[in-house]
């Protein structure tokens, strides 16, 4: 199948091309940039050795649909929304990275992005690409929306309690990220001797992720609402999430029943692994691959700490967006993406 | 005035001689170490210049008594507890810098340390060495128990809280720390390529330095006691904490009178810098300094997210030790500990 | 096929499972390790899923030879000779990543590994496994020796050159590599503290890497000898190689004649890559790749600027390892190593 | 005394005001930046508390020379040259961190600057600031160049065998630089996901610091020239530079010879440290300090190895540009300038 990405100059871009050479059913026939145009894959990212000399086109949504059936777009926040609607309105399916389609409410988007919605009507279509918590939904949707990295780590670390009904109200989840989720774009935060060496808490109480986390938890619980106390953090390495998150379960839920609610919940999910009791996960071992692990605390008096690894790039963006066209192909869901991660 | 360090090959022992080169009122006339004895100081640390030819000697109390007035013991938990002891039989004041002395009550120590208190006597001189909340104390000591590096921040981040009694009952502190805070011994964890790009956390809900944040914390707030969450994370980078702490107030404290609160009561604190609102600190801003950094955030409904930075080696251990022995010798609190941040 | 590998708890071990995993004409069978006999897989490496259960086994070679017919062997210098020589007496044919038969010389491994070698009779039968030099030998092979790290960068890096003729006398190969390299065994020097934020050189002049070097290199020539000045350093990153190699030729070879050169010589080679003239590798686009990049520069009048990279765990060890296997078996020279560099 | 920074924004000038606080004999009054012209200087650089209100000026000479009557100027290249003569025609005394006057001859400059110096008239009186070569000069000096971070390392690395007469002709000069050594403008070179866990050479041939280096090496050995092969590396840490320089020897000198050599050329510098032989020095032993760590080989055959590592913003730059001061007001060499590298 031929496969085009719109906006394939950033990492997210890249990572794409990187797993789909490895993808058995799938063909990049097409990759978009709006600066890089007319630049050869091979002078951003020598890495990609199979698309060295393609070359980045401008984007043209016709002329797309003429060169691929199948579209990740991985446009910058604010520019996904025109570009997929353009792809939807010919027909094509669309996974998109960005967080234009992740809200139900146009008002929630334009009130965390500032900017009004151009086509709030695809909103119901939309389905939040989730697969371990909606795979059937995404196995039947022609337009699915990526979900942010850290509402990925932070989703599988609670999602079980949440289901289940066991845990209410509120929850912190304190988050790690590696530098490559600020993207390519140069700044003075992601300048290499500002962040080696430190690391440093950024969007306190304002982030952006918070509602996509309090939204698809809200839907979870089934009545009532999550509110998330959110804070990510910047650490000096390149890939990789760490999600801590601190929750009250109603009972006292002791740690061999949270481990079998954890084990039970993910039986069916093959890129999710809950690590033996008294483990905990570190951000490497999942490196460059579309796993997640999971370590799980209980103190048996109702505090429970559930942390979550993921690589951002790949089970918090391409690799999860390439698990979701998967499933709409009605593929094995883990085609191309059995890689193991890449340790140490 | 000559003083001596007990234990003085690891980490903390060769931060005391940094620092301590630059202290105007103190000769370093004696260095002692179990396994190392007999070798040069610059055979372990060429950084340190002016002791490179010093010879690490065994500890002898009676021969340390002789060679020095004053002591730091930087010797592991555990292995501290005889050598201060036979240090203050002798009339020498002391900082020690493990874990030995901290708590008011050796059932505590016992309980958390796995053995019993060999000296329980003199629990009650022993001082909690962070001037910032007991100066008064520190100043009269003859026996000081310099802080954890992790209760230090987490203790600096939330005693204007807990002193004003505008918070109770339970905290989360979520703390990231560079690796240097595990010691010069080698492990797993602490082996380059397994810590490299990668963060995890560890000891989680069975970290030692819990029940002394709890401890302390208790004590700020007068009566009833603070329970703490803890989860201490592993850092890719060699110096630094960050305290990210989580707490709920009485009553609906907005930013401004947080920040004015911080900065009435760190009026007097010359090491302790609150940052200006909606800036959070990072850790390489106080790298190889003694500052503490503070970044405050409040919801307005009662969710306070108070933030510090120190470096573990330094207002952590090392300088803060020093800090106290200025105060207890009379001196200017900031002698010889002026230097800024090495940043970036 | 059943493969077996003998000391398998270390980097290379973990590295050749890691690769296997994706290599569709090889089950592993058998893992051994005499530390860790007894333990599952997956307490050591969380990364390494489809063995997670697999446990280690103590080697005995009567055993391993009934459950599997082909071994990569990557147990410690001067360990490796005798499990080798008990496999290959047994009918097997095996892939060895010590240095223990890189020589033609028993003298040789003598001199440099402290030594003698146990088994001189199978230097003889012993190919170096380096396949873009040797790969008829290789694939006629029972026995090969895998080259090291840094003579796998520094031998792409300048093979046109010496086999060609241009280039003769002396060389200086000026190497950098990531932490890994050292394996798993702790050391102060690859104690996250010490080696983090800082770059150092080692083994200055006395690296066993450089008669490893000189052997390949004087036969590469044909006749005569090359001399190799050789520093490696360490660089705070857990992964990568990269050699800058300085060299003399005789007459006045162009930039373009150069480039041209490499580009002929390596013209069916698929994992070595000649980027473009003025470009230059970082080892991040190899990173847990078999691909090595070179970047090449010449001034015109004689001097020569060589530079590779490689992983040094794949490409530098078990990537390279499972190449040779594939030769041997008459297998596509790429199978299971197509998965491209994971950058950033 | 009154000092003025003329170009404070950036990581060099940042780094004069945190060494500067440390220097009991001068005062700055003065801190001039274009872009940030008005902006606190706290705002940028949370660790210089002591300047933290201290605002950003445009820069006037007429003004400058009011208010200060020393100057360091850190500007970029080009920019430098205008401000550092409207300094000297008022009669201030300049350090000047650019490379705008390093050189004897306005032609070199112009042809490895791209633009014509346009104060040709004052490259006579100005004097090349590496006090350890030219201490006299540099005392008499109003004008001084600060050297490269690279010729600094360079240079003390190879100064004894030059200045003896005992090395000629070509010299490799392999150099590794944190990324600090790139400035605080932002590249895709210097983004963290690019640098991070990677080494990359660049500038291959045709680095700026090369005809500094051969001009100073030339001025050495007293007639003929010196070639200087140079490769400078981008290495995944903040600070430092090691440079590994490799050289032929006239005569067979060894090992204990060499060593006497360099420890009697730098018996009266302060900063300068001759490790024992056997040792080389690592970056982070003089991370934050204006010490000089060399380490020597040689094969006894004519093969040199000398080994030096600076912090390049500090003995590479800033601390460097104030050991100028200190001579060029006769202070004490070291004055402000003895804290010890902060290691780990």
């Amino acid at each position: 199948m031929k496969v085009g990405i719109v906006g394939a100059s950033g990492y997210t871009g890249a990572e794409l091309m990187r797993l789909l050479a490895a993808h058995p059913g799938v063909e990049v026939s097409l990759v978009t940039a709006q600066s890089y145009a007319g630049r050869r894959v091979g002078d951003l990212y020598p890495h990609l050795l199979p698309y060295a000399d393609m070359v980045y086109r401008p984007f043209d949504p016709d002329r797309a649909w003429e060169e691929a059936e199948f579209f990740f777009v991985a446009l910058p926040h604010g520019e996904s929304m025109e570009a997929v609607a353009a792809l939807r309105e010919r027909g094509a399916r669309v996974v998109d990275l960005s967080a234009d389609y992740r809200f139900s409410r146009p008002e929630t988007y334009e009130k965390w992005y500032g900017k009004p919605h151009s086509h709030p009507e695809l909103l119901g279509e939309a389905v939040y690409g989730l697969p371990e918590l909606f795979r059937g939904e995404v196995a039947r949707a022609a337009l699915v929306a990526g979900p942010g990295c850290y509402p990925t780590a932070a989703l599988l670390a609670l999602a079980p309690l949440l289901s289940r009904g066991l845990c209410r109200g509120e929850v912190v989840v304190d988050a790690k990220s590696g530098v490559s989720g600020a993207g390519r774009s140069l700044s003075l935060d992601t300048h290499f001797p500002q962040a080696e060496g430190s690391v440093k808490p950024y969007g306190v109480g304002v982030h952006r992720h918070t509602p996509e986390m309090e939204e698809v938890m809200g839907r979870l619980i089934g009545d009532g609402e999550v509110r998330v106390i959110f804070v990510p953090h910047l650490i000096p390495m390149s890939r990789g999430i760490l999600a801590t998150c601190y929750a009250r379960t109603e009972g006292s839920l002791g740690p061999s029943e949270l481990e079998e609610l954890y084990r039970d919940f993910y039986r069916d999910c093959p890129f999710v692994v809950v690590l033996p009791r008294g483990s905990y996960p570190q951000t490497k071992d999942v490196c460059g691959s579309n796993y997640c692990h999971l370590g799980l605390y209980a103190d048996g008096e109702g505090r429970v700490i559930c942390t979550a690894v993921i690589d951002n790039l790949v089970k918090g963006a391409s690799g999860q967006a390439i698990q979701c066209l998967n499933l709409m192909m009605g593929w094995e869901e883990t085609t191309g993406l059995l890689a193991l991660g890449v340790f140490p």
